[in-house]
Protein backbone atom coordinates (compact mmCIF):
# COMPACT_ATOMS: atom_id res chain seq x y z
CA UNK A 1 0.00 0.00 0.00
CA UNK A 2 1.10 3.40 -0.61
CA UNK A 3 -0.68 6.82 -0.56
CA UNK A 4 0.46 9.74 -2.71
CA UNK A 5 -0.82 13.50 -2.55
CA UNK A 6 -1.10 14.36 -6.45
CA UNK A 7 -1.93 17.89 -5.84
CA UNK A 8 1.74 18.69 -4.49
CA UNK A 9 3.62 16.62 -7.34
CA UNK A 10 4.63 20.11 -9.12
CA UNK A 11 7.76 19.36 -10.66
CA UNK A 12 8.09 21.65 -13.29
CA UNK A 13 11.65 22.71 -15.22
CA UNK A 14 12.89 25.39 -17.65
CA UNK A 15 14.54 22.86 -19.57
CA UNK A 16 11.88 19.99 -20.22
CA UNK A 17 9.07 18.17 -19.49
CA UNK A 18 9.40 16.26 -15.81
CA UNK A 19 8.33 13.30 -14.31
CA UNK A 20 7.02 12.53 -10.60
CA UNK A 21 6.85 9.16 -10.12
CA UNK A 22 3.37 8.23 -7.88
CA UNK A 23 3.22 3.90 -7.96
CA UNK A 24 5.59 1.57 -9.84
CA UNK A 25 5.31 -2.59 -9.78
CA UNK A 26 6.30 -5.36 -12.24
CA UNK A 27 3.36 -4.29 -14.45
CA UNK A 28 2.37 -1.26 -14.37
CA UNK A 29 3.89 2.65 -13.33
CA UNK A 30 1.45 5.53 -12.51
CA UNK A 31 3.45 9.03 -13.00
CA UNK A 32 2.50 12.99 -13.38
CA UNK A 33 4.26 14.83 -15.98
CA UNK A 34 4.59 18.56 -15.73
CA UNK A 35 5.15 20.64 -19.04
CA UNK A 36 5.73 24.22 -19.29
CA UNK A 37 4.36 25.98 -22.31
CA UNK A 38 6.11 25.45 -25.12
CA UNK A 39 7.52 21.87 -23.66
CA UNK A 40 6.77 18.71 -25.54
CA UNK A 41 6.96 14.75 -25.30
CA UNK A 42 8.65 13.52 -28.25
CA UNK A 43 6.31 10.93 -30.30
CA UNK A 44 7.09 7.25 -28.93
CA UNK A 45 6.03 3.97 -29.52
CA UNK A 46 5.86 0.86 -26.88
CA UNK A 47 5.37 -1.89 -28.59
CA UNK A 48 3.94 -4.02 -25.03
CA UNK A 49 2.65 -1.67 -23.06
CA UNK A 50 -0.73 0.53 -23.25
CA UNK A 51 -0.34 4.40 -21.80
CA UNK A 52 -3.02 6.98 -20.52
CA UNK A 53 -2.89 10.26 -20.35
CA UNK A 54 -5.49 12.05 -17.64
CA UNK A 55 -5.74 15.95 -17.74
CA UNK A 56 -5.17 16.93 -14.15
CA UNK A 57 -4.55 20.74 -15.23
CA UNK A 58 -4.54 22.81 -18.31
CA UNK A 59 -4.86 21.71 -21.51
CA UNK A 60 -2.45 19.81 -24.21
CA UNK A 61 -1.83 18.73 -27.75
CA UNK A 62 -2.22 14.62 -27.58
CA UNK A 63 -0.69 12.99 -31.03
CA UNK A 64 -1.32 9.59 -31.40
CA UNK A 65 0.01 7.77 -34.20
CA UNK A 66 -0.11 11.44 -35.96
CA UNK A 67 -3.63 12.77 -35.23
CA UNK A 68 -3.34 15.47 -33.06
CA UNK A 69 -5.99 15.47 -30.39
CA UNK A 70 -6.61 19.01 -27.85
CA UNK A 71 -7.54 17.87 -24.44
CA UNK A 72 -8.52 19.98 -21.56
CA UNK A 73 -8.36 19.17 -17.75
CA UNK A 74 -10.81 15.81 -17.13
CA UNK A 75 -9.99 14.27 -20.83
CA UNK A 76 -8.80 10.95 -21.04
CA UNK A 77 -7.24 9.56 -24.07
CA UNK A 78 -5.17 6.08 -24.39
CA UNK A 79 -2.30 5.16 -26.71
CA UNK A 80 -2.49 1.54 -27.56
CA UNK A 81 0.11 -0.67 -27.67
CA UNK A 82 2.24 -0.16 -31.38
CA UNK A 83 0.68 3.37 -31.49
CA UNK A 84 3.04 6.68 -31.54
CA UNK A 85 2.21 8.80 -28.99
CA UNK A 86 3.48 11.79 -28.07
CA UNK A 87 2.16 15.66 -25.93
CA UNK A 88 2.77 18.88 -26.44
CA UNK A 89 1.86 21.61 -24.27
CA UNK A 90 0.63 24.46 -27.23
CA UNK A 91 -1.08 26.66 -24.40
CA UNK A 92 0.02 29.59 -22.34
CA UNK A 93 -0.72 27.64 -19.20
CA UNK A 94 1.22 25.03 -17.53
CA UNK A 95 0.18 21.66 -18.04
CA UNK A 96 -0.05 18.15 -15.35
CA UNK A 97 -1.37 14.71 -16.62
CA UNK A 98 -1.72 11.81 -14.77
CA UNK A 99 -0.03 8.67 -16.61
CA UNK A 100 -0.41 5.11 -15.96
CA UNK A 101 1.07 2.74 -17.89
CA UNK A 102 0.41 -1.10 -18.09
CA UNK A 103 3.27 -3.44 -20.08
CA UNK A 104 3.03 -7.21 -21.02
CA UNK A 105 4.88 -9.53 -18.38
CA UNK A 106 6.73 -12.70 -18.84
CA UNK B 1 -6.65 5.74 -29.99
CA UNK B 2 -9.70 6.90 -27.58
CA UNK B 3 -10.64 9.50 -25.72
CA UNK B 4 -12.92 9.85 -22.75
CA UNK B 5 -14.34 13.06 -21.19
CA UNK B 6 -13.86 11.74 -17.95
CA UNK B 7 -16.20 15.06 -15.99
CA UNK B 8 -19.40 13.29 -17.86
CA UNK B 9 -18.91 10.04 -16.29
CA UNK B 10 -21.37 10.44 -13.36
CA UNK B 11 -23.73 7.19 -13.54
CA UNK B 12 -24.77 7.00 -9.83
CA UNK B 13 -27.24 4.94 -8.86
CA UNK B 14 -29.17 3.83 -5.37
CA UNK B 15 -28.44 0.50 -5.55
CA UNK B 16 -25.20 0.12 -5.28
CA UNK B 17 -21.87 1.84 -6.55
CA UNK B 18 -21.37 1.78 -10.46
CA UNK B 19 -18.31 1.48 -13.05
CA UNK B 20 -17.95 3.30 -15.59
CA UNK B 21 -15.47 2.06 -18.71
CA UNK B 22 -12.83 4.81 -20.10
CA UNK B 23 -10.42 2.01 -21.53
CA UNK B 24 -9.94 -1.54 -21.99
CA UNK B 25 -6.58 -3.63 -23.32
CA UNK B 26 -5.69 -7.49 -23.09
CA UNK B 27 -3.23 -6.21 -19.61
CA UNK B 28 -5.19 -3.18 -18.38
CA UNK B 29 -8.84 -1.12 -17.86
CA UNK B 30 -9.30 2.39 -16.80
CA UNK B 31 -12.72 2.60 -15.28
CA UNK B 32 -14.65 5.42 -13.35
CA UNK B 33 -16.53 4.11 -9.92
CA UNK B 34 -19.57 6.63 -8.67
CA UNK B 35 -20.74 6.15 -5.05
CA UNK B 36 -23.81 7.60 -3.73
CA UNK B 37 -23.06 8.52 0.24
CA UNK B 38 -23.27 5.16 2.33
CA UNK B 39 -22.08 2.95 -0.70
CA UNK B 40 -19.00 0.78 -0.83
CA UNK B 41 -17.06 -1.42 -2.50
CA UNK B 42 -16.34 -5.03 -0.91
CA UNK B 43 -12.96 -5.47 0.41
CA UNK B 44 -11.53 -8.36 -2.26
CA UNK B 45 -8.34 -9.41 -3.45
CA UNK B 46 -6.46 -9.93 -7.24
CA UNK B 47 -3.55 -11.95 -6.96
CA UNK B 48 -2.18 -10.65 -10.34
CA UNK B 49 -3.24 -7.46 -10.74
CA UNK B 50 -2.29 -3.73 -9.41
CA UNK B 51 -5.13 -1.22 -8.60
CA UNK B 52 -4.63 2.24 -8.36
CA UNK B 53 -7.23 4.46 -7.51
CA UNK B 54 -7.24 8.17 -7.85
CA UNK B 55 -9.70 10.69 -6.35
CA UNK B 56 -11.68 12.74 -8.90
CA UNK B 57 -14.76 14.39 -6.28
CA UNK B 58 -15.18 13.37 -2.45
CA UNK B 59 -13.89 11.95 -0.08
CA UNK B 60 -13.80 8.15 0.46
CA UNK B 61 -12.38 5.56 3.22
CA UNK B 62 -9.98 2.71 1.43
CA UNK B 63 -9.43 -0.16 3.14
CA UNK B 64 -6.30 -2.27 2.34
CA UNK B 65 -5.45 -5.22 3.95
CA UNK B 66 -7.80 -3.87 6.68
CA UNK B 67 -5.67 -0.74 7.20
CA UNK B 68 -8.11 2.60 6.57
CA UNK B 69 -6.77 5.55 4.35
CA UNK B 70 -9.13 8.66 4.14
CA UNK B 71 -8.48 10.00 0.90
CA UNK B 72 -9.83 13.68 -0.52
CA UNK B 73 -9.76 14.82 -4.08
CA UNK B 74 -6.58 14.70 -5.98
CA UNK B 75 -5.10 12.04 -3.80
CA UNK B 76 -4.34 8.36 -5.21
CA UNK B 77 -3.29 4.92 -3.88
CA UNK B 78 -2.15 1.56 -5.07
CA UNK B 79 -3.70 -1.74 -3.91
CA UNK B 80 -0.99 -4.08 -5.29
CA UNK B 81 -1.38 -7.69 -6.21
CA UNK B 82 -2.55 -9.64 -3.56
CA UNK B 83 -3.69 -6.88 -1.10
CA UNK B 84 -6.94 -6.49 -0.35
CA UNK B 85 -8.66 -4.12 -1.02
CA UNK B 86 -12.49 -2.11 -0.39
CA UNK B 87 -13.62 1.49 -0.64
CA UNK B 88 -16.22 3.02 1.69
CA UNK B 89 -18.39 5.89 1.14
CA UNK B 90 -18.88 7.43 4.16
CA UNK B 91 -19.10 10.87 3.42
CA UNK B 92 -22.15 12.94 2.73
CA UNK B 93 -21.34 13.62 -0.63
CA UNK B 94 -20.92 11.67 -3.73
CA UNK B 95 -17.52 9.93 -4.39
CA UNK B 96 -15.86 9.59 -7.90
CA UNK B 97 -12.80 8.03 -8.24
CA UNK B 98 -10.29 7.11 -11.28
CA UNK B 99 -9.40 3.21 -11.39
CA UNK B 100 -6.66 1.99 -13.39
CA UNK B 101 -6.08 -2.13 -12.85
CA UNK B 102 -2.91 -3.74 -14.64
CA UNK B 103 -2.49 -7.88 -14.45
CA UNK B 104 -0.08 -10.41 -15.27
CA UNK B 105 -0.32 -11.17 -18.73
CA UNK B 106 0.41 -14.73 -20.15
Amino acid sequence: MDIADVTDRRTFDDDSFQKSNLFETDRMFSDVYCFEPGQSQTPHTHENADKVYYVLDGAGTFVIDGAEHTLEEGNAIIAAAGEEHGVRNDSDERLRTLVFMAWTTE
